[in-house]
Formats: structure tokens, C-alpha cells, sequence
């Protein structure tokens, strides 16, 4: 067992309350909502195409789709077998981007493994661009770097409102990404940027990890692996961002993770599988903040996901009148 | 005087020819474009718009034009008085877009003072993306970001051949870009990121930014002021990549950087003003390698901007045939 093990420190950071932010946003979408529905004759639309049988993906459709339903957004989740082609997805996307009433389209990753990675691409790619709510689009990430994004993908974007509702200073810091994918790591480093950190961005092939890590005043994991930073990644009083929503089996692993006696272990024995993000729980002990998994990034993540698709039927509207 | 002047140390950094690199670039686009003209009965195209009379636009222009016409590529610059209309030259550029024996587009930047910036941004972003031979519409951006670039920006694309044809490796090196521009830090950060590096992006806010450069294995300075890097910002054996062409008009600035008795001081004499990187000379007694300026970065880019032109129309000729 490592120094990273949950009983070596006592919690002191602060616990970035991730789903109170995202309450607060999601409230604050209410009227525009409503605004949006008075003029409109119908409310928001938001379109989630669901291909095949992958649990975790049906678990979060379905909170996204009750999410927005909360919300006053209509949401319609278009559920294809597993063994779909390519071309009848691709021809409801294009549908849809048609639709005068669909102002969102979210096609839901991954898509069944008997879709080719080339003809998922041109899925993807197929989405017009202004009702792109994930902010995926080649053009919209374009936008992004640019830095006059209007859709911007919802993870890092509500990142970027935790810290910001939190009052927490981005300019002049250091920030450090851990993970470079297109949906979170290199979005993420970019709104970081364009809020005047300076950024590092690390991945698997960076040389000693931890210690470029301990340079950031803000960390952002984003590796999916549970408990993969530990304290000695972490400069004391940095804030911690934990993006990572893994799943825990193995009673070992919950137990190196939560530590011996701790109250997630006991969770872990009665549901027999527990969620886990990036960060090792010890971390609580060295960090000045921290987002919790869960209850920390992953509600940011689906109100930014009703912000953008009330945007897009904003802006939208204003073009078609 | 700090440290960092010339006559400090004597150089001893492996000089990086930029020259010769971009030669051997262009010669290997040759055939390409001798098999362009055999297949489709024309060479491929270039069309440069070139609005106003900025005279270092001016000189960019005429290299542009020269080295595409040695390379075998028609080249037609579009010159346009600095009164124009951003309308007039928006038509321009959609007339370009229309027009199938053009291949490349590439609106000389800055546009006239008398075209608002929104206006301008319009023209730019009018550009068609498979046309765009800077890599600088959202689109091509977002491919970019997505590591699926077709057309690529040209200076940071040029850095990357430069390293890779000199051998010198990418992967698990630490890499910090100084500089955040849209046409070349951000790039630049990208492609490094893309080819395995950790990257560090430092800007005018970063803190202590000589000693965040200094942990870089590879430092690409990209800010725009002469000398501005010096011996203190860099790791000993580092590699420097100097993006920076600025004139130097004053004797004392030309004193500071060159070093008294140094034969780019006299240079400077006869002349009245000097081109002068971003990286102090000094610079060179540290360094493992070191692009000089002039002859390093700046070839290199107009070479791109011919690959990128030749790319283009090869993409172009694969689907209209």
C-alpha cells in the first residue's frame, strides 16, 4: 500500500460541491427556458441518439434525459438496436439537423463496436454544427481555440463554472491537465488558457508524472483510472478538479482506494461496486479543494449539457426568426 | 547589460538550417506537382489576396509569390487598395471558392485598418476549409485539435519537420511553447502535444516564466519581442526554436542584443536596422540547438504553405475527380 491510501491524512480540503453549482445553473436556465417557449410556441428541443446496449451509456442518457425534462426542455431519445449501420444512423442525424423543431442533437458515445471508427467519425462530423450540443464538431472545437465558442463541451466548460462560481483564480496560475482526450484534456486546457493560466498538459507518455503534476495550483485529472493521483502528485493547497467516473469490483482495489475501515469501504461491501474518480481519497489530505465523485464534475457536466442545448436554440432562433 | 548578450558565452548550440530543411522540402514537392499538372492539365494554384500597403505585408507577399513560382505552382496575387470594402473582399473570396482551377486561398493578414475586426473575421472564415492554405479556419482548427489535419498552420508544421528531419525526438520531452497566438502557439502546442510531448504553454501572465521555460527539453518562443528569451529561460543542451522576426531600428537595442564588436552589430551599422528572433543570441553558448533567424523558422513556413497548397489540391482533384 502506498503513502496515497486514504487513512494516512485527515480530510482538509475544501469539497467543491459540484452538484450545488450545477442547481444553481440549472436554475438560472429556468427563464430562458421559459422566455424561449413563450415565444417559440414549444420549448427547447433536445434529440439524444442511443445506439445499442451499453449500460453505462443508458444510465446516462437517462439522466441527461431526465435532467432536461426537469429543466422544461423536451427531450426525445432515439433508441437503435445494437446492430444498426452506419448509413440509418447517419440518415437520422441528418434528419434531424433538418427538423426546424430539433434545436439539440446528441449522439451518445460509443457507438456499437459493428460501427467502424471511420464511419462513426462521418456521424459524428454529420452534425450541423449549431445544434452540436456536446461541442464535438470539428468546427466548434475550432471555435473553442479560437476562443469565440458558443457550444463548448460540457465537461470542461463546467469545470470552468465550478471554479469560477467558487471564486477560485484561474489567471497567472499553473494549471496541470492530466489526460489529453478531444472531450475533456485538450478542450480542457484551452479554457484554462483563455482564462490566463499557464497549462501544462501531461498523458502516459509523460517522464515523472507526479512531479509536473505537484506544480499545478490547479490539477485537473482526466485518465480514467481510479485513484490514480495520489497525494504526492499534489503541491499542498492545489485544487483538485476530479473528472474521472470509474467503476470499482474488486473488494482489493476498493480497499486500497478507500482505506480499511472507511465508511465508501462499507458502501462498497453492501453495493459490492462502487464509483470512483481520478483521485485517490487521501488526496482530501493535502489539497486546498476538491471536487467529490460523485456529486463534483459529473452534474456540471449534464447542466452544461441543457445550457448549451437552451444556447443553440437561442441562437438559432435568432437566425430563423 | 543582463546576462543574457552575446558576448557572454561562446556559441556552442548546433545550429538548426532552416534553409536547407525548407530546400529539401520543396524538392520533394517537385513531382507532386509535376504530376498534379500532367494529371489535370494545369499546375496546382495559389491565390494570394493582398488588401493595403503594409510593407512587410508587402515582402511576405513577393516571397510567397516567388517560392510558389519555383516550385512549379501558379501563384496570383489579388492586390486590393487599403480602402476597400470588407464586401469586396469577402466577393473576392467567394468567387475563389467558386472558382475549380483554384486551389489555395490565403488572405494576407493584417487586412486594412479600415476593415472592422468582426468584418474581418467574416472574410477569413469565408474561406473554403479545403481551400484554406494557412490552416486557419475553425474547421481545419478543430481537425487539428482532433489530430486529423489535412491543412495544417504552416509555422507550426514547419517547426515539427524541422525536428523530425533533424532527428530530434518529441516523445516524453518536455516542451514549453511561449506564446499563445492562434497562428502559432496554440498550433504549435498541439502538434507537440499530438507527437507524445508534455506541453507547457506560457503567455505575458505566467509567473516566473524564465524558470517554467527552463524546464523545457524543447522551447519554441513564439512572442514577438527581439531577444526577449535569454540564457536564463534556458535548460543547458535544451532545443530552441526561434519563431520570432522583428526588426531592430535602434542602435542601443541592437547594441543589447548583438554584442559590442559582434559582426551582426556591424551588420546592423551598414544597414540601419537588423531582423532579430525572439532568442537573445546569447542564447547559443546554452543551447543543444538553436534556430537562427533569419534562416530558420521562416523558410520553413513558406515551404508548408506550398505543401499545404499541393495538398490541397490533391484533395480537392480526389473528389471532384
Amino acid at each position: 500500500m502506498t503513502e496515497g491510501t486514504a487513512q494516512a491524512s485527515t480530510p482538509t480540503a475544501r469539497i467543491l460541491n459540484g452538484s450545488a453549482v450545477a442547481a444553481a445553473i440549472r436554475s438560472e436556465l429556468k427563464p430562458r427556458v421559459q422566455a424561449f417557449a413563450v415565444r417559440h410556441g414549444r420549448p427547447p428541443s433536445l434529440h439524444i441518439v442511443l445506439a445499442g446496449d451499453d449500460p453505462a451509456s443508458h444510465i446516462y442518457v437517462r439522466n441527461k434525459e431526465r435532467a432536461g425534462t426537469e429543466a422544461g426542455i423536451t427531450v426525445t431519445v432515439h433508441r437503435l438496436s445494437s446492430d444498426v449501420s452506419a448509413e440509418a444512423v447517419r440518415d437520422l442525424v441528418v434528419d434531424l439537423n433538418r427538423d426546424v423543431t430539433c434545436d439539440g442533437i446528441l449522439v451518445q458515445s460509443p457507438l456499437p463496436g459493428s460501427i467502424p471508427k471511420a464511419a462513426a467519425q462521418d456521424i459524428f462530423d454529420a452534425i450541423d454544427p449549431s445544434k452540436d450540443v456536446d461541442g464535438f464538431h470539428p468546427t466548434n472545437v475550432g471555435l473553442l481555440v479560437q476562443g469565440r465558442a458558443r457550444l463548448a463541451p460540457c465537461t470542461p466548460s463546467g469545470v470552468i463554472e465550478l471554479l469560477t462560481r467558487e471564486q477560485i483564480p484561474i489567471s497567472g496560475l499553473h494549471a496541470v491537465v492530466i489526460g489529453r482526450s478531444e472531450i475533456v484534456g485538450k478542450p480542457m486546457a484551452l479554457l484554462l488558457l483563455e482564462r490566463h493560466a499557464t497549462v501544462t498538459i501531461c498523458h502516459s507518455r509523460t517522464r515523472d508524472l507526479p512531479a509536473v503534476a505537484k506544480q499545478g495550483d490547479i490539477v485537473v485529472a482526466a485518465v480514467g483510472r481510479a485513484g490514480f493521483v495520489t497525494r504526492e502528485f499534489i503541491k499542498p493547497g492545489a485544487v483538485v478538479i476530479d473528472v474521472g467516473i470509474n467503476r470499482v469490483d474488486g473488494r482489493e482495489a476498493a480497499e486500497a482506494i478507500f482505506g480499511a475501515g472507511s465508511q465508501r469501504l462499507a458502501d462498497f461491501e453492501k453495493k459490492g461496486s462502487a464509483i470512483c474518480g481520478d483521485v485517490d481519497p487521501s488526496v482530501a489530505g493535502i489539497a486546498g479543494a476538491l471536487t467529490p465523485v460523485p456529486g463534483g464534475v459529473g452534474p456540471l457536466t449534464i447542466a452544461m449539457l441543457l445550457k448549451n442545448t437552451i444556447t443553440a436554440a437561442e441562437d438559432r432562433s435568432s437566425i430563423t426568426g
